[in-house]
């Protein structure tokens, strides 16, 4: 049989791996990934061809990943957080996709059993280091516009502003690519408070984790590299201080809802 | 030391729960969770002191975790899924917001030392059971409107329609609400596609699980119950059929671009 696990690696502690991946990594005999994600996954790794391709060749990683399964290895295929949002499990699909309309010649491909493992993703991971950031509607935004036209990126914060969304933002900056996050928080300050909390969480759960809590109005490209999550609470999002602790959390429901009651209790009354 | 874990245990699979829940649960002397949930972990809880409050209660669950806390007891407060996300974190801390404005008369709930471990949530155990739904920008939105006005779920909507997000719909319906889930559609029919694939996922990873994809035109809040994850593909995601197995990816990038750039290398040739 021929089979292919494409596999969520979470966020970089080990004890937020699932058994499911931990499962599927030791069933394997070979592991395609980004160098950096073996290495974070250390000795579970050992003993298993490694098939490291560089940041930029994710095509071919997928694509390596089906050839070694369809070749009858039993593959890992891992990503960082969860492969499912943002990362290689689309790649895979589309590939196969490409094989069934008939645009590639791998029908080999067909014959691969694929199994996705879903893993926890760094807004998980930054909500929850932070209290509960996520607690409300909530959605993510790519700002790499590589593969998606600016505009369309713009016109998604946007909708997202207006929306009163939670906003994660996921592949916040790049070596080659500064100036969008600065434009996200601008076209945010258009619908929300200047004073709206912002998580600025870096190699989330890893040794050199860092964890700052600022308010929109002074969110920073600069203090963002490609490491950094950013997640940008909504308008009723609470930044609490106890003692020496900070919490970020957005509550259930909107106070607005609690105001006009009281305020038909009052008619009412 | 008082401590209490604040726990996502995952969508259902014991091997979707992570080694750092486990271990949280295992280090707990007092559990407080609604049944159904510490069912689901079954002989993980053993030996333990089970607190189960009925659903409705989210507020006494959240206050008696932090009573069984700050007594001593190191206490885990679990939701499945993600704890974060739609569930029982953020009461947590509204609790803790209100003692710290005063309003609560609980001082011993801020020497309370609060962790909290994200877990899987549906939206991701979903995606993962179909291939990549959320493989591109996505959002959730609550169709619950027992703490938020309809109007600001339909605002929401209409933007995640307008910014053509991936869309998962949480308590898509109750015992008591079934007509919002098929507003949401006729919303969300404004802008994609009728053909948009959809997921109806439920029970994911229990061994009852049913999933199912249909069209947007076809999606009914009669196929669906409170134990459904809906999840809305963009107006790119595609559904694939491979022989016996069918799948539903969303692709990184936008055909626009591709026709885009097409176009311009038609004009510039």
């Amino acid at each position: 049989m021929s089979k292919l696990f494409v596999i969520g690696s979470g966020p970089g502690d080990a004890e937020l791996l699932t058994p499911k991946a931990l499962k599927a990594i030791q069933a394997s005999t070979d592991l395609v990934a980004y160098g950096l994600y073996l290495d974070l996954l250390g000795t579970m790794c050992a003993g298993k061809h490694h098939h490291e391709l560089p940041l930029g060749e994710e095509t071919g990683r997928a694509r390596l990943a089906l050839d070694l399964a369809a070749s009858g290895k039993t593959t890992a295929l891992i990503s960082s957080g969860d492969i499912g949002i943002y990362a290689m499990a689309t790649l895979v699909f589309e590939l196969l996709d490409q094989q069934l309309l008939g645009k590639e010649n791998h029908p080999e491909w067909l014959n691969v059993e694929i199994e996705v493992i879903p893993g926890i993703s760094a807004m998980q991971a930054g909500a929850s280091r932070v209290g509960a950031l996520l607690g409300h509607d909530f959605c993510t935004i790519s700002l790499s516009d590589l593969l998606t036209p600016w505009d369309t990126i713009m016109n998604r914060i946007h909708h997202a502003g207006a929306g009163d969304f939670v906003v994660s933002f996921y592949n916040p900056v790049s070596k080659k690519r500064d100036w969008q996050l600065n434009t996200a928080r601008d076209i945010l300050l258009q619908y929300r408070p200047a004073q709206t909390p912002v998580l600025i969480g870096r190699q989330l759960t890893r040794p050199d984790e860092s964890i700052n809590i600022v308010t929109l109005e002074k969110l920073d490209a600069r203090d963002v590299d490609m490491f950094t999550l950013v997640s940008v609470g909504n308008s009723e999002s609470r930044h609490i201080v106890n003692g020496s602790k900070e919490w970020v959390y957005t509550p259930r429901g909107y106070k607005k809802r609690w105001v006009r009651d009281t305020e038909m209790q009052q008619v009412q009354a």
